[in-house]
């Protein structure tokens, strides 16, 4: 059982922002920054791509009432949106979240930006991606 | 105009990975690792807080399943879904898009992740979130 269950089954105590039927919002306990907000889905996933349509667009629904909520709050004006899948992409707890980040007096999330090439065939890879889409 | 407004008009060709009536995703020109996806809602707006509801619900119904795919085509397993807003948030370009980025033979997305906390109060910062929510 992740922390987050355990927080939605109120087994943990968190800083509550936001709930409905299909999600839970709070206080990150290890923030980047003042008002930096998780967005978990009630349904338990590791990651993303486990998510039904339903739960995806549930989440989608109310992300940007949470990045507006927490600009108001912490007057902030810039703000990252984050959500990793997987120990080797900085996954720590292994139920779906996004990250609300705000900038807030210089915190924030840091980023690493080193771009390349999709390889020698763009287009193939692409129409592969495509085809996955509609299977 | 931004150049995905252009890419939208069909003024600047792309990688089509997939559209509907609400989005479009698109292999990133300058990617972090191969299959590196963007994608966009067809609304014109700079950050993820000026959309409505229904545009953000688009956006999360099909992230999952563009993570999936994206998956499948590469053979990845992790993945980072990155949404920024705002030039000190890293946003490069002013119209609303989520990076769908793979982990490819160690490429990928690099995080710097410096905690500290919410403050005096987190409480009260968690209420006034909150209370801007249900504005």
């Amino acid at each position: 059982m992740t922390v987050f269950a355990k927080i939605l089954a109120g087994e943990i105590p968190c800083h509550r922002v936001h709930e409905d039927e299909h999600v839970l919002a709070f206080l990150d306990v290890a923030p980047l920054s003042p008002g930096h907000v998780l967005l978990i889905p009630k349904e338990a996933r590791a990651t993303l791509g486990e998510l039904s349509d339903e739960t995806g667009a549930a989440l989608g629904r109310v992300l940007p009432r949470i990045c507006r909520a927490v600009c108001a709050a912490t007057g902030a004006t810039d703000y990252n949106v984050l959500q990793n899948n997987g120990a080797s992409a900085h996954q720590a707890v292994m139920h779906v979240h996004f990250h609300v980040i705000p900038r807030v007096g210089g915190r924030g999330l840091g980023l690493e930006w080193s771009t390349g090439d999709h390889g020698d065939d763009p287009e193939r890879l692409a129409t592969a991606i495509a085809l996955a889409l509609d299977t």
